[in-house]
């Protein structure tokens, strides 16, 4: 099954403890697929999830396109935009205090805490810590799971800013194939800040959860012969129930990602890889490809499928930061970025219960903290995050396997520590 | 079924006249795998093989890795090597004679003719000529099928050059899971030029060739529950039966790749792929990262599973005309490129019966013209060529996607139109 979705904020399954650390752990000492073959128990295979158990999946989120087909987000033949170079030596050290506990960490504990596979911290633009482990390297691409999610919110939130996409229209205005499904009667802003009234569970310890008929639909392997449930992303789009009403409150569902992955192919008549490619990632600078999982139809799964060089996902969190500017370029209008900063309602994103998020809200897919610093993040399950702190300057590209799939189960050692590195460096005054 | 493989240089099956030509087959003008969704008569699968019936194949030789789980070759994050321009206005209309009419012909005509889907010419290093067609851009990647086989082959006399594999040393002494098959007793140096004593058919009408069931064991696919044959391709080439003697004749056979591929693994503690990033592309200044298919256990396809960028094909063409030497450094050394240009025996060659191909001779799976400009090219099926001519200090590199697999079927209008073109590059003294 594809477990490229799961919550980015759910509760953990069970406590990490119950888990081997970071060390024990790494993919590389395990040997995930090396030698000529393999010893068989250590291959991995999708087809029967191998892939996806901890530890295994330590080394597949650096690896996914050994395992399925994907499309190419080709970064153009431009050279890389440079990210210059002031690596502090002042970062290891810093303290903070563990959400859960309370206790004082360190940074340099925090990463192997987290699983960390990667982590670039730009500040005012220039790399200032980098640090690789796990099955990720400098150039290598990583799985960036539900972060894929805010992606697709810029990208949608560049086409309302350049007046090609309404949000106040019906979806089923876009996409008249999902006037059968809930989606239908949403609009375009419902869908975007996920406010749609869907019954879309991804409570993974539910056979019924409507997240494995979505995974199964969008497995790209051949469907078995009895198989008679939907056989594409879009075609499960179009089977979402209607549960509560639209505009209400803030519930995390996948699917809403998905559709508006339709809904912005229709709109500019490329698929969301093509697009990711044409508007952004030719004109980053990027210094590698990415790339998307895809269907059996070819459409990427706009909801988690994304996968990056770490370096590139702290560029386009730069971008991002400087109001869409990058690169010698206005990428995304200013416009979009702006809609994205403010946020949405913190009362419709209370109701979803982030006991670890207070007063945060979400818009355009991202995730808006409303602190003082107006720090804002795209988050994925197992760690991955692109948290940006307008205030600070500051950037963090991470990329993570926590054997925990909520971000619930490393928030607790990562805001904190992302905070006070925020502070940390504003003191500095250069 | 992967029919990446085909015979490089067999026969057509049939006449090309009966399949349309390349304009009413352009895959852009069809459409394949466009929209959201695509129409259903318009999506590609490989699991039905409907990705390789002609005229679809068309798009698909340029979106192998949507179709399938592929591993990536990283091009590093250092810049492009450049490829300077001096674009020429006098090709497209020189003149050559057909091979098997003795009409004349038009070089530009001769694209069309060969369903071309990009080609690059280099002169002296610089471009001199470069079209793309069909479903390729300058920055896309594109089947080399067969051509892959002379990146093994130069990987192996490199590691030969190097002293860390001995030509002379049985395949059993590095891989001794071969000891049970044809492989075991034959030497390195008969696998590096096919003339191992093998039965290996690459017939595809008949349904016992033996290529079935490498196709099946390398098929990436989920096996049926009822598969009893080999599942991988290294174990597939367990199973190679012997048929004649080693050492007599070549004979083209792709499972002999694959054997070289698994030895230069065990040499090296690397895969083909890693080993191509390593020591060639990450050196070449490729200007993208070129990719292979894959095995359910991870093994690129040594046979004819490697993908580039049609600049990066001519940039491998340029660096092995300068016997190794490219974007500064010396990548492959020179006695490896010596021992590829010097060929193997014509008369081993004769005897495989390439009417179109006299006294030419095929040395570290590279195809050597003995022409009396020393020309020696990479072939695979589909019309996937690089084309070197040291006399004439030219590079041709050529994707295409022919109805018809053999190189018979344009050899005609190819070998003479390079011929004719390094000729004609040489009258400037330029």
């Amino acid at each position: 099954m594809v477990l490229l979705a799961l919550n980015a904020g759910a509760a953990p399954a069970a406590p990490s403890s119950q888990y081997p650390n970071a060390a024990d752990s790494d993919p590389v000492k395990l040997g995930w697929m090396v030698g000529s073959p393999p010893p068989a128990d250590r291959i991995l295979r999708f087809e029967d999830g191998s892939y996806f158990k901890f530890p295994a999946m330590r080394w597949s989120v650096a690896h996914f396109r050994e395992l399925m087909p994907t499309v190419n987000i080709s970064r153009g033949l431009q050279p890389a935009a440079p990210l210059p170079r002031a690596l502090r030596d002042d970062i290891d050290g810093l303290e903070f205090k563990r959400l859960d506990t309370g206790e004082t960490m360190r940074w340099r504990a925090s990463l192997a805490a987290n699983y960390t596979d990667g982590i670039v911290v730009l500040h005012k633009g220039r790399i200032v810590y980098e640090r690789y482990a796990g099955a990720l390297q400098p150039d290598g691409q990583h799985a960036a799971m539900s972060v894929t999610k805010s992606f697709i919110g810029t990208l949608a939130a560049m086409l309302v800013a350049e007046g090609k996409l309404n949000p106040e229209r019906k979806v089923a205005d876009y996409v008249p194939e999902l006037a059968v499904s809930a989606f239908g009667s949403a609009t375009v802003r419902q869908v975007m800040d996920m406010t749609t009234g869907i019954r879309f569970s991804e409570d993974y310890a539910d056979p019924q959860a409507e997240v494995w008929a979505h995974a199964a639909a969008g497995n790209p392997l051949p469907k078995p012969k009895d198989f008679s449930g939907p056989r594409s992303y879009y075609e499960f789009l179009q089977t979402v129930q209607a549960q509560g009403q639209h505009g209400e409150a803030f519930g995390y569902r996948t699917a809403n990602t998905d559709a508006l992955g339709w809904i912005i192919a229709r709109v500019s008549g490329q698929s969301v890889a093509q697009l990711l490619s044409n508007r952004i990632w030719s004109r980053l600078g990027a210094e590698q490809d990415a790339y998307m999982s895809v269907d059996a139809t070819g459409t990427p799964f706009a909801g988690g499928g994304l996968n990056t060089g770490l370096r590139d996902l702290a560029r386009f969190g730069e971008m991002v930061r400087n109001n869409g500017f990058f690169n010698g370029q206005q990428i995304i209008p200013a416009a979009a970025i702006a809609d994205i900063r403010q946020g949405g309602k913190p009362a419709d994103f209370a109701k979803a219960g982030y006991t670890l998020l207070p007063g945060w809200s979400y818009r355009n897919m991202w995730w808006i903290t409303h602190n003082d610093h107006g720090a804002f993040a795209a988050r994925g399950v197992h760690g991955q995050t692109l948290y940006i702190d307008p205030k600070a300057e500051m950037v963090i590209a991470r990329y993570g396997s926590h054997p925990v799939a909520g971000n619930a189960a490393n928030d607790p050692t990562s805001l904190p520590a992302f905070e006070a590195l925020a502070t940390h460096l504003m003191k500095d005054g250069n």
